[in-house]
Order: C-alpha cells, then structure tokens, then sequence
C-alpha cells in the first residue's frame, strides 16, 4: 500500500464511522444496554485513542498525548483495579465526556494523523495504521449491532434509519450442492492484511460434503418455532437448553411477539415479519438445534472455506450502499449451480470451535489478542449487513460465544456428502 | 390553601425542578449509575406523568392523554411483565424520548395543569394535587442524590454547580443535651399536610436520654477509620459486617482515597476533606458502628422527634439559597443549650426500624404506599441539603434500607439519660 | 441454684438431647438440607464442644482439650478464612469424625463435666454451665426443626417418629380478648435466668388493643390460600412479595400439593392436612398478609407480654411427654374469657422488630451475642413444639428473618382495641 | 461374547464397585461435596436402577420392579420439575434409603441379573448389558474422584486407605518424540465394545509434530508456580484468567499450601508432595498455561491418537492391583524412544473441543448421550489411575468442562515438528 492509499484508506474507514453515527441523537451516544455492548460515544472514542496510544505515541513519531485523561475511559486496561465507572459492562454510567468532547477530540486526532501520513513514515507505522483501521471496522460491526440491541429494548422502537423494508419476493428452494473433500488448503495465503488467527496456510482434510444452497430465512425458521423447536429438549445441546431454559427464548432475539404471530425489530423500526429474509440474531444453540430439526447439521469452517474460497467476496454487507442495513432475501434465482449468500447478509455460525491453526504464532503487539479468546467460543463465517465490506475474506474467522445473539449471525446447514 | 395559592405552590415547585437540571449536559440526563437512582430524564419525566394520570385524566377532569405512549416510559405499574426497557433498575437504556422531548411533555402538562389551576376545581383534585406536590418535592431529593452518585463513578469527577467549599471554622465541642422522657406525644397533630405514616398522633413512653448536640463532622468520622473502625467486627452489627465484607467499604460513600488521606467527591467536584462539614453518606451500619465506637448510640425516633417538635424547621435545606448544595458546618457557638443541626445538613439515622404507629390506617389512593415498605427499613429524621425545606416537618419520617449510602444521611448519636 | 441441682440439671437437658437423637440413622446425622440447618451431628458435637472450650478449658477449671482438632469442626470461630469444610451453610460436607466418635467424645466431655460438678465450683464456673445448658436447649429445638426440613426433602418422606395423629376435634371459634393499654412493664424482672436481650425491665405505653382467643388454624389459613392470598400482591408487604415470587410459595413450608388440596409433611410423615391444628412453618410475611386479609394485624411483642405475663408457661412444648412433637389443636372450650395457646405449638410471629431495650447492656462473654443480630429481624414470642419447656419464659424473644419458614413459626392476630 | 463370559463381566465389574465402597464409613456413604460429584450411595443405587430399569424392566424380560419407589431418587430424569430433593447437585439432603437398604436393593438387582445371564437372552440385553457394565465403570472413576474431593474438604483429612507413598526416585528427562503426520486414521475401527462419539473411523490430516515423552511431574508444575505462572495474565486463556480469579486458583486441586510449600492431599491422606509423580487435578486452562509457559502447546486428540493407536492399554490404572489408587513417577528408563505414561496415571488434556466426527450418527437408546454434550467441552485422553483398565481404548474420548479439577487430568505437552 502507498502512503497516499494508506492516508485515503483512512481517511475513508475514519469518515464510515462518522457516518454511521449520523442519524443519532445526542441521548442515543450515551446507553449501553447489556454487558457484551459498547455506547456508541466509547465506540467512537476508543477508535479515536487507538491511534493516540499506539501511532501519535510511539517513540518514533512522537505527537504527545491528545486527551491523556481520556486514556482511562476509551483505553483497554489489562492490569489493576479500574475505576468503577470504567468497567466493560458497565460503560452508560459515562455522561462525560459530552458527545461533543469526544468528537473535538476525535478531530485532533485525525488532524494529527492525517499530518503524520501525508509525510514519511515507517513500516512499523504502517503496519499498526492498517491494524488500526480494520480494529475500527470491527467496531463499525459492533457498533451496528448495539445500536440495535438499545432500540430494540426501548417501548418507543425508534428507527435508527427509516428505509422501505423490500418487497417480498420468492426465495429460490433449498438446495444442497456437493463438496468434493479431500486434503484441501485452509487459511490465509495472499499478501494482504490478515489477522493472526487465519494463519499459517495449512493442509486439512474434509470428507465428502453437500452444503445449502442459501442461507435460511425467517420463514423456515417460525416454522421450526411452530412446530415446537423451542419446547424439544432433544433437539437442543445440554448447554443451549440451559441457555434458553435462564433466557426464556422462544424465538430469535428481535422478534417480537403480537397476537399469534411475530413482528421484527429492524434498524427500520418494528416490522412485519418478512418471511423471505435471512433470519439473524439466533444464537449458535438455535442454529444447532433448526440444523437438527431439519436432519442436518451446521457445515465445519473448513467446509466453509473450502466452497467459498474461490467466490469473491461480494454481498449485502456495508459500503454497499444500502445503509439499512438489514439482510434481503436471496435472488429467486440463486443457488441452482453454486451457494449464494455466503458472504454477507448474516454471519453463518459453523460447527467449529475456536481454536488456533496448526503452526499458530500469536501476534503479540497491539493487542491483535484473539489467541487469549481460544475456549468457549465458536467460528462463524461469510460476514453480514453490519460488516463493511473492505474487511472481509474467505479465510476471515469470525468468534463469539454460543449464546451470543445480538449481532446479526443466521444459520445455513449442510449434511454429510 | 387557596386556589391560587395552590396554583402559586404548584408554580413554584415544578420550576425547582427545572432549576435544578439546568447544569446538567444533555448526556447527564440519560445514565442511571446504581438500580436505585433513576436518570434525571425519568426525574423530569415522571413527576410530570402523576399530574397527567392522577389529575388530568381524572373522570371530573378529562382533560385527555397528553403522550400516552409515556405512560409505560415514566408511570409505575404494579402488575404484569414490563417490556425488558422499562424495570426500575435499567431506565438507563432509553435513550428516547429525546430530552427535548421530555421536556415538550413537560411543559404541555404544566400547561393544561395552569388552565386547570385557574379555574373552578373540586377538593378531591386539591389533594391529589398537593399529594403531586410533595410527591414531586421528594423526587428533587432523589435527583441530586441520583446525580451525585452518577458524576462520582466518573473518573473525571465533573462538577455540577461549581461553588467554594466553605472556609474550615472550628464546630463546637460535642455535648449531650438531656431529654426528660416519659409519656411524650408522637406524630403528626396539625391541619397541614402529612403522609399516612406521621399518623395517627399517639403517646408512647420514652426513659430519659441525651442528644448529641451536634451532628458528627468528618473529622470525627476519619478518626473512627483511622483506629480502624472499618477492622473490628465487634463493633458492627451481623448485617452490617457482611455488607461491608460484601462492599468493601472502608469509608463512606464519596470518600476517594488519596495517598494516605481522603479526598470527597462533592456536587462542586473532588475537593479536599473538609473535618468540620457533617458527614455525610454513610449507611446505618456505619452509624451504628460509628456510635458503638463512640460508647454511645443512635437515638431513637420517638426520642428524635421528642426533642425536635419544640424546634421551628430551619438548617441547610433546599431553597435557602445554597444551590452547591453539601452541608455545611455547625456554627461555632452552636449546641449550648439546645441541639443543632436538627434539621437539614444530613439526615440522622435513627435507632428505629420503620414500623406503623398505632391505628395506622394507610391511605391507599395514588401510590401513597409507605405501608408496604415496613419491614426491613430505619426510619431517618430531620432533611437534608437535598430536602426542600417546605417538604419538611418534626414528624416527617423518611426511610431507607440499613446499606443505603447514595443519600445525604448522616449520624447524631445519643446516650441514656 | 444448689451444686446438686446444677449436676442434675446438666444430666437432664444433656439426655434430653440425646433422647431427641434416638430415632436417627446414622445417614440422618450427617446430611444439611438448607445453610441455616445444621447436621443432627454437629449438634451433638457443637453442644458438647460448648462444656469443653468455656467450662473444662477455664483457668480455673483446667481439665485440658477432649479433643482439640475438634474445635476447628464444632467450634464457632469470629475470625479468619476457615477450612472450605467447615463454613456453615455447608457442614454436610464433613463425613467425619463418624457419628460413634462424635458420641465417644459427648460422653468424655460429660465424664469431666460430671467429675467436675460433683466437687466445689466457682460462680463463674456456675454462671457459664447455666448458660450452656440453655444454649443447648436452642439447639434442641433447632436440631428437630433442622431434621423436619431434612426428611421434608426426601421423596420417600421418612418419619422421625411414628406417632397417630391427634383426632379432629372442633376448636373454639376466634375471639378478641381486650388489653387495657397505657404504662406497662416490659423485660425480665426476675432472678431466674434470662438472656441479655430480655432486660432492662423497663415501662413502655400501649394503646388499648384486642388480642385474637387461639392461633389460626390450618383450616383458617388454607381458606387464605383458596381465596387467592398468594396471587393479590396487594397483601403482601414489597419484601414479603419479593420473597414469595423467589421462593415460590403457595403455602406453609412443609405443605405439599396433591390433587387439588394439600397433605403436611410432619415428623410422624406425611399427613393428611388436620384443619384444627395451628398453622405452623410460615414466614412472618405471610402471617402479616395473612392478618392484612383478615382486616387485622399482628400483635407487638409488648402487647403479647402485656397479656402472657400473668399466665403461667405451660402448652405443646417439648418435655410435656408428647414426642411426636407436632402443634395439637386448642380445646374446645378454650380461649373464652382470657387467650388459649400463648405458650406452646408454634412462635408467634409480632410486629416488633428486634432492638434493643432501653438501657440494654450486652453480656458479652461467651457469645451471647444477640446484640449484633439487631436488624433486619422480626420478634417471636410463646415457643413451639419444639421448645423445652424449661427454656422458655413470658419475656422470651425469639428472633428471626422474616423470611424465615423451616421452625414452629404460626399466627396470632390482633386489632386495635 | 458368550453368555457365560457375559455373566463373568458382570459379576467382575459389580465386584469392583463394591470392593471400591469396602473402605468407607457409613457416613462417608451420604455426602455430597460439590454440585459435580454424587454421594458413594448414589453411584451404588444408580449403577443398580441401571440395571433394573433397562433391562429387568424390558418387555422381554419382565422381571418387574425391585423397589419402584428407588426410582425417583436413583434414575435420571429428563423432563418435569424434579422433587426438591432429587436435584443432581444437592443429593447430599437424601439420609435416606440407608446404605443398608440400597446394598441390600443392589443384592435383589443382582440376584435378578445372575438368574437372567444363566438363561437364554437376546442381542438386545446383551447390548444394553455390556453398556450398563461401562456405565458402571465410568461410575467407578467417578466415585473415587467423588471421594477424593470430598476427603480433601474434610479438615481432618481422612484417608480412603492408608498406603505407602511411592518412594521417590529419579524420573527420565522430558523428552521430545517425533510425530510423522499426513492423513491418519482416526476414531474407532475394531469389532469391540467403543461408543458412539469414538465413530466413524475417518481419515484427517495432521502436520508433523514432536509429543513430549512423559506426563509433567508435580515437581516442573510446582516450578510454574514459583515463577509466577498464577500471576501472569498473558500466560492464560481469558476464560482462564476469569477462572483463576474465581475460584482463587494458586495451585492445583488438592494442593494445600503448608508454610512456603505445598503438601498434596491424597486418597492415603495428606502426604508430603512429592516431586517425581504426574500432577494431577489441573484444569485444561492449568494445562494449556503451562504448556505456554514452556513456550510448548497441548497436543491435538489427533496427534494424540495417531501415536497411542499402536500402544498396547496398559499403565497405572484401576485393576491392576494398586489399590491406592494415585499416579505414580515414570520409570526412570521410559521415553527414550517413545512416550510412556501414554495410558493411566492422569487423563491428558488435549487441545481438542469436543464435536462429532464427520458422519457422527448418536445412539439414541439407553441415554448414551454423549452427543449433546458436544458444545464448550475438551477432549481428555488416555485414561487416569481412577479408570479401570477393561474400561479404556486408544479412542476413547473422555470429555470435561475445561475449568473441572476434581478428576485425575493431568498434562502431556506436544510442539510443531
């Protein structure tokens, strides 16, 4: 990458954020509502100390602190005991700085960087920038989908941007297309950006699979609730009856029950539910258990991989400009020959753990620190309508809890080949 | 109380409540740091709801919803399973309606309230429209308790109303002035107002006491730290040791620990311990404690209000132009002969749980519900700074649970006589 | 009292435990069904660890430790991170020493004890026995409480005693007895043994009440249960709700659901419910919403003594040949001119909650530590079942959380007079 | 298997329980020490309702219920609200039956089998005998994890049976043993008894790797210890580190710190640590921050497998006629040429999440449901010195949650080759 690229490149992700917080009010920077959350104001603050801490402030550039008491509201602490107002789950209690401060400060920041790159730099420099940019994409994602959680918790549903929902139009059936399997080459292999976790390249070998054709949509999916998905203890995993059993679920986190049916929270306000969309906000125990509903199971991230590596990544993800952002349904023509929908839309959760790759080296500098989050936590794959679209790849590895259902993570299924 | 003496009342009160959130930011408005505080917007919020549901919408008023949508937002429901937005502990999650909004509703209540109030009304609406008076009065109390709490769990502690800390001044000594006891008259005996529980006046009995002349300052307070108050469990009730084990409490409330002193965080912001101010934010088991350690105890209510009926309500209360507002010193030449400070500064524990007097009849209508909260309370006398003094009267029992320290409560102790 | 008779008083509470063990198993000494029960063997083994560490370990008594690693294990101990086995709510756990070594030690321990009281003793040798054998009497009455719970768990209901149930005899309808009211003595006034808590006497003043004949029934209570007392919040104090709604009640501890009506879990087994009998195992909000439906209230501890001061201690108590021992239905006859079944049957919930009288100095030695349970309990007065008959006196107070189920706990209503 | 082989199995490994329970006091019999483990008396009854429920109780067996009543409290249930005291982690509360009731119910189970296994029977009870007799063994390494943790809970520290502690001697240095990789074979592919989750055999692809020659002692663990291994954060997984915290992990379980060493509690009771034998009773997170504090890494079950697949079982396990039963130091003379300990002495973690081979198909009857346990569990292989040795094979898949410590798991490292 040039130095001019790298400065547009960041001047372009810096302006996303920007954007994507456009529509909200002043009240809407300041709530967190659950602890996995972040306020939309430490979102764009702690993009914002990223660069302070670890570009302005290196040795070899050397800008001095922009806010340094901001350190201990928009940084990541490791060690100690923190003030009780700066714990994660608990990051609402913060009115100040005022939204205002926060983007003064966001500003100086930027006007700061902005010298630093259109001058010479290093590639140490370089190499923490991209870091940067794509952990600010992440929190783009995030940021989406906490927005979402705090509306949808409101009585009010208000609407993070009014937009048409899509006409409904018929989905292709499902069908399922066959992997061959084999020894196959997993992992990162190009020169661009990757995140540790996805390397070194290495062999693996899959037995003969076939893999959905699309993703499932919310049709099928009230479907299985209907017929009793969420009252059968034998379709569940021991751990996802107990989560359903302490949640209290009975359908994907965003429905909303009214009269017989179900309505859906979107970032659009309160819906109809559309039954030709994807179905997201379901939780890896909910995609496990409609997997085995259908005879099915959930695909490996390897089987994954293996069918997407050679799609370009393209979909319903962000920078595409539809600023719902919410899935769509898949074309009625889709999935007859090759899967679609694989990235984008909602996340696919696949029967993977999280767990390193043969030959894993953690990189340890700036916190790229997914190697610590290796237990408890599964793969999913392909991206969503919350991820820019820039911060994708086949061989990207996605990871959260198996509970977790507040980002927009859906479900398509496989079957032994 | 006549017609426009009510709506004068009702004029008075409702813009307190305005001065009062005219510090605040926006973002101030919408956090609520502790499940018993409420945000400031629900402040605002509520109080003008009571007026909307108890006296505009009455069946001889029927002046209409005026945003009946806010009723589940800002009303209290006593049955069902409220939407996951609205339990009492997390209102910090609604970041709509808007504090504009709010504040619209506000003034279209205030509004059809004034046409109300100008006009014929019956005397069921006079009551219900005092009771919305004290009910409102008691909410500005909770405000800056609440905020108090809010900015003190911020690590850059703002301030809400700049203000000079009082110059030190030497507090006179403490001395025990003595009551006689026997058959001594207890509760509320006059025409004005009062809340079902100062009722019915009655006898009881009381052995011969003395009353701390004076309220303890911080001074003495950190000299019980500093012999290790907080260290030996034999001077703590059960409950009280194992909220502190639980707390880890050291000192009280707003006492932040600096190098080997403390500093306290106060409505001006962090300031420097001031010995001669009351304390102030200590729950029951430290006032207990504080008292055993003295060779002393807390005074009864009934012992409280024996000694403080003689006494015209005046101290350092809301409305007496202190608008810092944190208490303030005893005068130099005070508790001679009579005991000071009785009312406002901090409100005294007292050795009483909250229990009903003899022949309590509760008044059932508008939520006038102390009845249901007797058991597991201390009943505490005398206001506070955050205590508008027309609030207040010698009879007036608040009450909080033994572990509460968010309010301005503090601790006069007391000997047999 | 004479050395004699303190050797004979110290034989005879001593078997009466031992008595009370008889019907156990060996499995049945060991389980802990709750954190507030004990282990049958570790009472056995704390009472007997009581003569050892305060009588037999005395400086002047010297008779040196029994069993010193025993004390770890029987001993009650102030300070410190104890053995993970040893914590009280989780004393199940300790599967040794075996139930032969526990008695093997009681019976070392009571050699000495015998040896020493055959010869001269001090006073305080004197004063430290009486209140150890009353601090093994709360153990008896607590072990039979403890062991009903126990057995209460087992679906196979095993029975402490087989014994018939009394046969249903019609009880005397429910009266009010009038009590004068105005200046009356409370507390011990004796010189007979009494707890710190029951002293200083002292005057208190009364307002003219009515004290209900008998104790409620479980026929009463059970009309409580189907005219819906568990389902109208508004009975309910907000603690008392808040314990209902975590707990799940829906009727006395130790009720149990078959059909459409209910049996009783007793220590004869499982029963069918006997509607004459007192009510017993419910919590004081449940005696305060039970009273609230019936447009009465409970008595204050000050009118119960008020009114059991003049009669003697006799009723269903413990030593009084019955050892069953279950609450037995009032006579016929009883409760027309003065209040039946003061003493006896089950503790009656008051009004009062637990403080200090005026003047109360705490003994503290020996950990009669009543003083630091002073908040957040309720009073009982009268004794149960359970209690010795001679443990108990008018001015006897019992203590417990409100929320309290697993003793003799019944109801006694009272109104204004 | 032959009938009479059959009857010879079952015979045998019933023996073995029993011989198992032989050193216990009846008391030892009722406990339960944590919400994991189950009372002695419950494995008894359990591995006997086994029997009477699936094949006693079958259509073609008809032998009717022993003591149908037993069910409740020894079967497992799937579905509705069990009764209080039947709950899986509180059947410490159940006194009763008697350890003489379920021995002598064991008896009348066991008479019933003899007669059955003498006789003709069909394939399906022997299936369904040959995984009840599994199932007992399972239950075997259960109860003497069971005991172990509850002895260790116990101050008195008893000892299952008293045995000489192996004399310490040198142990081979920690070698490291070549691993070829490639596509290998995995899961169970033999004619024998395996369970479901050890199928299908299925190829998958492994990189070369090195596995360490021997099980890490007590004495290399204790110098991670030294070093600060429980004080550095960026040593452990987060959900370690949480675990850490939690739990207040400083050493293995069972460890107990004794002046500025350790002393190791044993089934032989508290014994000096000895340096020489594997550590046991570490988490997954104790293993996997140890093996990066050798800058090494567990070993995947594949790499495991690959190399034990051609080892015959045999090591420190049950059956083998130490009654000990304790992991013993490795042969001064093993690991030269390849791994030793590979089965018995401690299950090794390994770095595998536990999921279902490609083409998993659960067997459905007889609740072998290991399936739905396949989500936030690791893999253990090898066997430890609690499992009997009939019970093992090269596939079999042990699983745990990773922060459990109750069971005999030790540590095997491995590197990239």
């Amino acid at each position: 990458m040039k130095p001019a690229a790298l400065a547009d490149a960041f001047e372009r992700v810096r302006r996303q954020t920007t954007e994507l917080v456009a529509p909200l009010a002043i009240e809407d920077y300041v709530a967190q509502s659950m602890p996995d959350a972040r306020p939309a104001k430490w979102h764009v603050g702690h993009t914002s100390w990223y660069f302070e801490e670890f570009v302005l402030g290196r040795e070899d550039v050397r800008r001095g602190p922009v806010r340094p008491e901001f350190r201990e509201i928009f940084g990541v602490s490791d060690a100690g005991i923190p003030h009780p107002g700066v714990v994660s789950r608990d990051r609402g209690v913060l009115s100040r700085p005022t939204v205002a401060e926060v983007f003064e400060y966001r500003r100086r920041v930027d006007d700061q960087m902005a010298a630093l790159l259109e001058g010479e730099f290093s590639e140490g420099v370089r190499e923490v920038v991209v870091l940067g940019l794509h952990h600010e994409q992440q929190h783009q994602e995030r940021l989406l989908a906490d927005l979402k959680h705090l509306f949808s918790r409101n009585p009010l549903y208000p609407a993070y941007r009014e937009a048409p929902q899509p006409a409904g139009a018929p989905v292709p059936p499902l069908r399922f297309v066959s992997g061959a399997g084999g020894r196959v080459p997993i992992g990162h292999g190009g020169t661009g950006f990757a995140y540790d976790n996805e390397r070194p390249r290495h062999d693996t070998w899959i037995v003969p699979f076939q893999l959905g054709s699309r993703l499932i949509t919310n049709g099928e999916y009230r479907e299985f609730i209907e017929e009793g998905g969420y009252r059968h203890r034998s379709l569940w995993l021991a751990d996802g009856w107990d989560a359903l059993t302490a949640g209290g679920w009975e359908a994907p986190l965003h429905w909303v029950r009214q009269g017989d049916g179900f309505a859906e929270f979107t970032l659009g306000g309160l819906a109809a539910l559309a039954p030709e969309v994807p179905v997201a906000h379901v939780s890896y125990f909910e995609a496990d258990a409609f997997a085995r509903w259908r005879e099915a199971r959930l695909p490996s991230e390897f089987e994954w991989e293996a069918v997407a590596a050679d799609c370009c990544v393209a979909g319903t993800l962000l920078e595409n400009g539809d600023l719902r952002p919410e899935p769509v349904p898949a074309a009625a023509s889709g999935g007859a020959s090759a899967p679609v929908q694989l990235f984008g839309d909602a996340w696919e959760w696949t029967a993977s753990a999280y767990l390193p790759y043969p030959g894993f080296r953690p990189s340890g500098r700036f916190g790229q620190s997914g190697g610590r989050s290796m237990s408890g936590r599964m793969v999913l794959r392909g991206g969503s309508c919350f991820t820019p679209a820039s911060h994708l790849r086949a061989s990207y590895r996605h990871v959260l809890r198996p509970d977790a259902r507040w980002q927009a993570t859906g479900i398509r299924i496989a079957r032994d080949g």
